[in-house]
Parts: structure tokens; C-alpha cells; sequence
């Protein structure tokens, strides 16, 4: 299958069960949303050494928002709810609470559950903090130095989707990159997903135990580095391939993955120099979902 | 004393000893540096519930940097050098090594002592690393998907200081919030520092302890709190003052986190509607530094 | 009529006429062609001073676009049909074609006529050039140093609206300056209008004609300026306001231009400070269309 | 010659001499002088078809500007100093006295002589102005509608240099502007110099005439076109190149331009994929400068 001359491998991306957030960061200006929802997903991108996985999903103008305000969509995830409830306290708490003119709301659908995490902020009010009614929801104001934090009261967790991802082959190291960057810039499209990877590209891709070291769980998948190729007899990688980059999605369901991945590798596609549009697995006994690439389109 | 008509108040900052490292991150591009930093340094506001405290240092140009590339220069701190050794290693680990096109250089100068996490990081390449020297540097050159992730072999840390700070209050939230963007830019130019809160500035202020609720050790400090002026008997905000921010200052000497100080309140009492720089202690007994405001200047 | 407790004032914009392109410029990435639409449509605040009105009107992700890329739909807009024509050819031959990766599609629906731009720009290619079709559309493409530089043919212009316009008074200058930001930001949201002043915000205020100097046609202001306000008698800005800021907006008709002026104000009524909304006429007798503010509502 | 194993061409860059205006634009916060910057130098990439050659310069810190704000600095140029006095009065006008908070200090040093373009603009004060000095500076305070607006009454001209430049030749288009980027943010860090085309990548190359149509003075250089390799005999382009771009610079003098080629040159050959520096004449015949790549190093 080829799209734009690209071929589109017949593979699966192996995807894994997590338990996710989605929160609203509103403020008194778009740059100000931002700059909470940055500090608050950053650390965040695999729960293999990250205290959660985290990102952006995207931005809500005024007029979509329960404030009224600019605003952006983030997303906390981790497979233990208890890490979860942790994560979303301590990421509100220091990087939310602590930014200028911040408000925060729930924003997941179908929750499994509730975390009671603005509840629990509020007594950082000592005494002072008031509870109110903002577009049906119910929302604790606590009064801090430069004005009042908004924080709802809870904030749904469900069962959703780690790890769908798609692997970008192309001619030169910098077309991949390139590629790497359109792919997510098209995925920041898509509601419920987010990239929790640097830029939300990765870089390097790992295989499970180590040959050289026996105290390691994890190494580099030597199969896939280019600059390996010529080293590594079993490389997977062609002799025209000379840049690989992985793109890594979380959603809230799988539904929403396989979007992502279909709005990614169609902008990937556009790229001059892409060759190949792969997946990654572990054979598909590791994870709950195998979705497949020709299946997206 | 009086900068630009704003006083400055006869007041001081009480400053923390806390452990520093200071870390050059370059990348191919100015872009994917900043992308690499930007993920290595989130969740890092306060060790009070983050897991490190991190941020931005500085840019350095192509010109300036051991692998003739764009790069960030990034601080990442904690009190305790356990914690501090484990956040370097998996902040570097999960959010650098797997952003595209990296590679990471120790720039700490007089380290007490050194961790060594980049020997650390390369057995990931499970015998396919390499050691090599770069300007005077012992570097692993670690294989991942996308080429080479070069990585110092040891990174200094030593006693810095953490909390040096200033308040700003002007006579509107939006004239203090300005203000206190305007003083984050100037900071940057000063080497050797990091503003750790969200865009720089901290909208919350806390007391030792809780008067309501007795589980809290920490909770608002009402005092400080623009809306609760009124209400408030004993509060610290004049009349004519309604924006009250705080900038707060991590660096790797007295006189670095001075300098940051002196060139941050200078900019802040160029903005309209900035009326008074106070700063924050708790009376003097619990930092290693007092650093009096009137003094900088 | 109050707005979040903000008067909006009984008063109306008054617009007047002119003549609006609107084209997509896309690229091979989101940052690309922001840069290409940014080039093309500096140097563009009003046709008092500069060779045409124009600006961004909005991002196009990869999967609305004619060729599967990003892209930012951009507005230039002059009083005179000959002008536009020529302007039109400059920005795109100058700023777009010149930028990587870049291709420009015809974006404005119902025109009243149409220019040949496209068709001129392809000579450019010496012979090289090829006829295609894309998406139905009848684009040149025309070989340049770094690939082929795609536009369509023809390019539709029509009698759009110029001069919708509000005023946003506040508490301080920079309660004022960050509302005019986020009205800015909400109005981006908006199809089919641009904000063609720096950062969509207008600082100063013409009246025509000038007391002092005869040779001058228009001159400041007086009785706008908040720093006259204690020196001019016959002022317009109440005690309690500091800041007053304009938004000016272009559209492909009026409706657009009302709901770029809706968006706007709504949002700039959530910031602290912001105490009035006003607009801007000259007593009806110069333009075409009167909005009304309170019938926006 | 090769650096880091990209070859220098034995060439030289033919520049011509222009006359430039170099001006400092602060204002209340970074970015918003940013913006006026930004408008203020659209539209400007080749005095061919734009009405002047225009960019930023470099950002300066409110520690090193007159007002203590912070700045950047631009440049604004044309072959003809009639012209240059009038894109000097309207850019200034139209783009930076509109736009929130701003000043503008003249910056060049040893001028040929002087525009009094501050002195004509103070007229729109009407009678209101104020002159004053700053840092030993002729400066007229204008009331507009947000605050004053000053401007320093002359501003200096000069004899500088236009057109340096050097072309990057990469293995695929991606790389190729990747390495563009790269070079075009390293010589941001030179003072003195522009580099005016779109994000300051050149992405067409002209040849003068035209062989298919007599009525065009300049068409597309077909020598120097990637997709018209295989068809052009006389292709400049080595088999193996599949990505050029050009940088263009504009400087106060042929020092400043040859240290931005050195430094742009230097951050292109760090980038995966270069394979040749190349650097673009007409002979020598035409301009005043011979800048030979390799006597850079």
C-alpha cells in the first residue's frame, strides 16, 4: 500500500491499557495557558523512567471555554491510579496553582472514576476558600497571592490507550526529522490524543533486555539505528534509509489513536524523502491493542 | 530608595543552600535544543512537590558550544544529592537521549563533586557505545534510532542557592503580571541562574503551617493575598496595590542569584503601574543568605 | 449594558470599504509557512502609510488543504483595485515564492472578479513551468532553486469591509495592553478577518486634520490620549481609565467583521481592569457600514 | 578546503553596496517590541520587488538599551536614499509609533549622514509633543492614545553592503533546509547584519533575462534547480545534491557581512547531509564586493 509514494508497511502498532487524565488549563491569556500547561506535562514522557506521561492536546478558544478565557487541553497519564492521583495533585498543585491567573477543569468524558483532586487543593486556602457554581460545575476558588485559583472539585480518570505509535523511514536523517515535526504538528489537530515524547518525536527506540549487560531491562534496539546498519546483520533498516524517528501516541480511546495516527502519517507522507511508514510491536503479546497500519485508510 | 519612582523597600531575601548541576543540552537545531530542554526542565517548580527543581539557563550559539551547535543551557537542582543524582539520570535519560538529535555537556564550573551519569546512560548501548573526546571532554557516543547520542561521561554539582527572590506590587493584577514577565526576560541574560516557577513567576505565596486545618504544614499566606485585602486585618498589601507577583531566583552562587535580583527589579520598575520590590524571609533563621535588596543596587 | 461587569457603550464602529484577497499559503511545515505568511503581510497596518492592509486570518491543519500540508490563510487588502493587483504579485513573488517549500491557493469565496496572478508569476519559470491541476483547481508550477514553487492562476478579490473597530478602556496601561492581547487571540478564532495592526493592536488614535500644524492632514488624538487627559479639557477618558487600547479589523464582509468585533470584546471583558467599551467613528458620514456594539450582543 | 567534510568551494559571493539604517525599537516586554519589529520589516526580502531590504539585527537587554526596556534592533535598506528616507518615516510611522509601548533610538555607528525622520514625526503630536533627552539623546515624546511614543529625532545613514551570501548543497531538499535554518540562527548572533529574505532562507535563484519571454528582465536560474537536474544540460547541481538553499545578507559593512558568512557557513557544515558550500556571482562585474568563501577561515 502506498500513499503519495510512500509505502505503508503491513504491520501493527502494539498498544498498551493507562489510565488517563484531561484537564482544561484556562488563563487570563493564551501565552499564560500555555506556559502552566508546559511546566505541568513536562517530565512526562514514558512512566518507564517519568513520574507520568503528559502533554497537550490542544488549545480551546474563549468562546469553547467554561470561563470564558483562552485555555489548553492537557493530558496526565499513568498505568497505577494511585502514581495517577499522586501526579495530578503535585502537577496542579506546584505547576498550576503556582502560575498567574490559572483556572482548572475537567474535561474527560465517561470517566471509570474520580479523583477528589481540587477537594483536596482547596484547603491550601486555609479558611479562605469558597466554593462555586461555574457552567454546572463545581469549583473551588482559593485566594493566593496575585488573585484567586480556580480548581474543580473532581477530576475524571478512565481506562485509556498508551503507545500507539508509527515509525517514519526516510533518506536522510533530516527528511525523517522534518517528517517528525509535520506528523505531530497534524496530530495537535486530532482532540484526545496527545505526544508525550519530546516535540513528540522519539528519537530512540529500545528493545527489551540486553545482551551486553545482564543488569539492564532495556537497551537500544540496535536493529533499528541507522548509524548501526551496516554493523548489525539483522538490521531492520533498509540501505536507502538513512533517518528513522518514531512518533508515540496516548489517547483517551483507541479511537482516537488510530485518528492520530492516520492524521500523522498522511502530513508524514507529504514530506519529500519519506520512503516507508512502519509500526512497532513485541510480537503482540505484551499489549491490548494491535492496530493496524493499512486498516487506517 | 527609589528605582524609577518604585520603592524599593528595606527588606531582604532569605536564601537555601541547594544542590545544582548545570548542563548544556545542544541539538542540530536552536528548535529541537530548546524542545530537549524545555521537557528535562518541567515539573520543576519547587522541590516542596516536584521531584527536582529545573529550568533554563541561557542559549548558547553555535559558536560558543563544544560541538559547534545551538544549545540550552539548563539547572537542574535538588537539596538532597541522592534524589539529585537519580532526577539528572532519568531527566537526561527519558527526556534528552530520547529527543531528537541531541547531545549533553557538563557546565558547572568548581563542582564539589561529580555524578556519573553518562557513564551510567551508555550501557544503553548495549556494546555498541563508544567513548571519544571533545574538546578537552570524555564523551560515550550511545547508538539510538536516529544516529548518535553523545553524552558526557561525569556532570559536577555543587552547593548553590535556591528561593533568592523579590515581590512586585503594582497598582493592577495586569500592570504586576507584566511587570513580572518583563523581570523573567532580564533574568535571562544573567548567567548562571534559573527562574524554576511556571514563566518565571509565582502567583502563590505560602505560609509555615495552617491555621483552619491542622494536617497542612503549608497553606496561603493570607497577608500577601491581593482579594483578601480587605477581609484580611493584619495583611501586608497597601491600598493603592492590587498585583502582587514573585520572582524567585536558583543559582549557582550568592552573587550569580544577586546579579539575577539586581537585573530583574531594574526591569520591572520600567513597566507603568509598578509601585513597590519587596521580598520574601521567614524572619531570618531558616536560609544560609540574606540578601538585602537595597544593597544590589 | 455591562459585560462581566464592563459597560459596553451605546456607541458604533463605523467601516468603510475595501477591496480583500484571501489566500493559503502552505509549506512543508506549520513553521514554514508562518514564516512565508508572516513576510508576506508585514509592512501592512493601514493604507494611510503602508502599500496595503494586511495580515493572518488563520491556520488551515494539513487535512482542509488543497495539497494535504499546512498552511496559514492570510488577507491583503487596498482601497484601489490597481494597487491590490500590484501588491498582490510583489507579496507573492517577493515573500512566498522566494520562502521554502511554498504553494499559494485562492481562498476567497464569492469574488467579484479576479486577478492573473498566478498566470504572471509563471513566466518567472522561463519555459520550465507546467500547467496541473490540484484538487480543481489550476496551478502553475514553476521550478526554483530548492523545488517547484506551486500557485494558482487566478486569484479573486472582492469589496470586503475595513475599519470595524472597539476600544478597550482600563484600570492601568497594562490592564489594557493584555486585554487588547486577548481580544487579539480570540479574534483569531474568527474565519475572515484579519487584525492588520502589530500584534492586531492599535496604540495610537488619528483624528483628521491638525490644529497646530496645517500641512499635516491628520494628527494624534488629543482627546484619546491618557496622558492628556488632565491637560486636554475636552477629553474623552474618564478618571478611573489609564489604558485605552483599539482593535482594528478587516473582513470579507460585515458579518465577519461583527463576529471578529463579538469575539473580541467578550474576551477582553474577562481580563482584570478593563472598565469601558467603546468604538471608534467619525460621525457616520465617512463610512460605509455602522455596527453597533450593543446590538452585537 | 573542507570543513567538518563539507567542501568550500573555491568562489567567491559578488555583494553590492547599499545604504543602510540601523534603529533600536523597545518596549514594555520583549515580546512586544518584537512584534514592531516584525511589522515593521515585512515585506522586505530584495529591493527588486519590495520597497526596501529589511530585518532584524539582534536582541538587545533592558541593561543595554537607553530606556533601561528591552529591544531589538532592525535594519532597514534601499539603494536609494530618497526611498530609504520614505520606508524610513512610514515603517517607523505606520508600524512602530501604532504598536503598544514602543521607542525607537537610532543604533548606527560612523554614519554617512542623517534623516530627521523622528523631527517630521513629531509633528503628529500637534503642539503636544515634548522634546527631551535620553542618554545624551534628542528625543521628542509623541502622545498617542496608549502613552507617549518617542523617538529620536535623526537618524543615521550609511554606505553598507548588500547580497552576501552562500548557497548550502545537501543530500535531500530536508537537509538542505534544515541547514538553512541552522545557519540563519547562528548569524543572528552577529551584530550588524540582516538576513532579509522569508525566515532568511532563500529558496528561488534568479538568472538576469529570460530566454523564453523577452518582456521579463530576470527569470529562474535553471542551472540551479534541483527538479531540473536531469533536464538541464548545463546544471550546476552535482548528482548527489538533492537540497539548495541560499542565504542572503545585508550588513553595516563587508567585516560584519563576512563574519555572518563565516558563522552562518560554520552551523550549516554541523548539519547531517551537507554536502557542498558553494557561493554566487555574476561575474564580478556587477558589484563592489568579492567575499571568497574559503579566505573566511
Amino acid at each position: 500500500m502506498e500513499i503519495n509514494g510512500v509505502e505503508i508497511k503491513n504491520n501493527y502498532a502494539e498498544a498498551f491499557g493507562i489510565k488517563v487524565t484531561r484537564l482544561l488549563v484556562t488563563a487570563a491569556t493564551k501565552k499564560l495557558a500555555k506556559i502552566a500547561a508546559t511546566e505541568a506535562t513536562g517530565y512526562g514522557t514514558s512512566v518507564i523512567g517519568c513520574p507520568a506521561e503528559a502533554g497537550i492536546d490542544g488549545y480551546m478558544a474563549p468562546s469553547e471555554t467554561p470561563d470564558g478565557r483562552p485555555g489548553y487541553v492537557i493530558m496526565i497519564c499513568n498505568s497505577a491510579k494511585k502514581k495517577l492521583d499522586h501526579e495530578l495533585l503535585e502537577r496542579i498543585g506546584m505547576c498550576i496553582l503556582t502560575a498567574p491567573t490559572t483556572a482548572v477543569f475537567d474535561m474527560l468524558e465517561d470517566p471509570d472514576d474520580k479523583f477528589k483532586t481540587g477537594f483536596k487543593l482547596k484547603f491550601f486556602g486555609d479558611g479562605y476558600e469558597k466554593k462555586q457554581e461555574i457552567a454546572g460545575r463545581t469549583i473551588h476558588s482559593v485566594p493566593i497571592m496575585s488573585g484567586d485559583f480556580l480548581v474543580e472539585s473532581e477530576f475524571g480518570w478512565k481506562e485509556g490507550v498508551a503507545g500507539g505509535n508509527f515509525f517514519i523511514m526516510a533518506n536522510s536523517k533530516m527528511s525523517g526529522l522534518v517528517a517528525a515535526e509535520v506528523a505531530v504538528d497534524a496530530i495537535a489537530n486530532v482532540k484526545g490524543v496527545i505526544t508525550p515524547f519530546p516535540g513528540g518525536m522519539v528519537a530512540s527506540g529500545s528493545k527489551v533486555g540486553c545482551n551486553s549487560y545482564e543488569f539492564l531491562n532495556a537497551s537500544t534496539n540496535e536493529k533499528m539505528c541507522v548509524t548501526l546498519k551496516e554493523e548489525v546483520v539483522e538490521t531492520e533498516i533498509r540501505e536507502d534509509v538513512n533517518g528513522v524517528f518514531e512518533i508515540v501516541i496516548d489517547g483517551v480511546d483507541e479511537e482516537s489513536v488510530k485518528q492520530a495516527m492516520k492524521a500523522g502519517i498522511e502530513a508524514a507522507c507529504t514530506v519529500d524523502g519519506v520512503i516507508e511508514i512502519d509500526a512497532g510491536n513485541f510480537g503482540g503479546s505484551l499489549g491490548a491493542y494491535k492496530i493496524q497500519l493499512q486498516e487506517l485508510f
